[in-house]
């Protein structure tokens, strides 16, 4: 069983979480086909789930493969340090778990297109 | 002649922000076939240049249409009252430029879809 774990920073203001709860659950809707038999997100600080909680949630469901998204636009520190340092305690924790953490947001290919499609459709 | 502006947050850390003049450099290499004829970047705060600076050099290039783009993930108060409001005064400022806002990146159709294909493809 492949998952996905989508990493956002979490905020102090409810309606930004809540934005990427909603994410998740688009997500979920069109998860037939993408390889990934679930998904949920977790938050690096200021509110929950952590990344604990989220790796916990995804191995009870049955999960070996899970694949962490940072989901933000740039390559700050959280990214940088934090994160990696988060998913190494959970190797630990899960030893016959498969961990990758994909790059950034910001960097994947194919952000370039959805900008300019996404700006071109609105104007 | 129709522009695209992209306004990130801005960073105190410079590596962030190169990472949106880097990104911006791609979005202008793929400008052919996207209805944009330039593109350039502004910061909301920390650094430069403005929103007032990236307009200015739009407008002084000639652009008569400016799509802003929030480069945001989440729905703060930067983009649900800040960012309208800097726009509203560069409208009172250039009464001839038509500008239109995009919903921030992080609702825009299409961002389903990246995450999904990113993810699987690195995993």
């Amino acid at each position: 069983m492949k998952s996905l774990l989508l990493v956002a920073h979490g905020s102090r203001r409810e309606s930004s979480n809540d934005a990427v709860k909603q994410l998740v659950t688009k997500l979920r809707h069109q998860l037939a086909g993408s390889g990934f038999d679930e998904i949920t997100h977790a938050f690096l600080e200021l509110t929950t789930p952590s990344i604990e909680d989220g790796v916990s949630i995804l191995v009870d469901a049955g999960s070996i493969d899970i694949v962490v998204m940072p989901y933000f636009l740039a390559p700050g520190i959280h990214v940088v340090d934090d994160l990696p340092e988060l998913i190494d305690v959970a190797r630990t924790t899960y030893p016959s778990v498969n961990f990758t953490v994909t790059p950034h947001l910001g960097e994947v290919d194919g952000m370039v297109s959805l900008i300019l499609q996404s700006a071109g459709a609105t104007a």
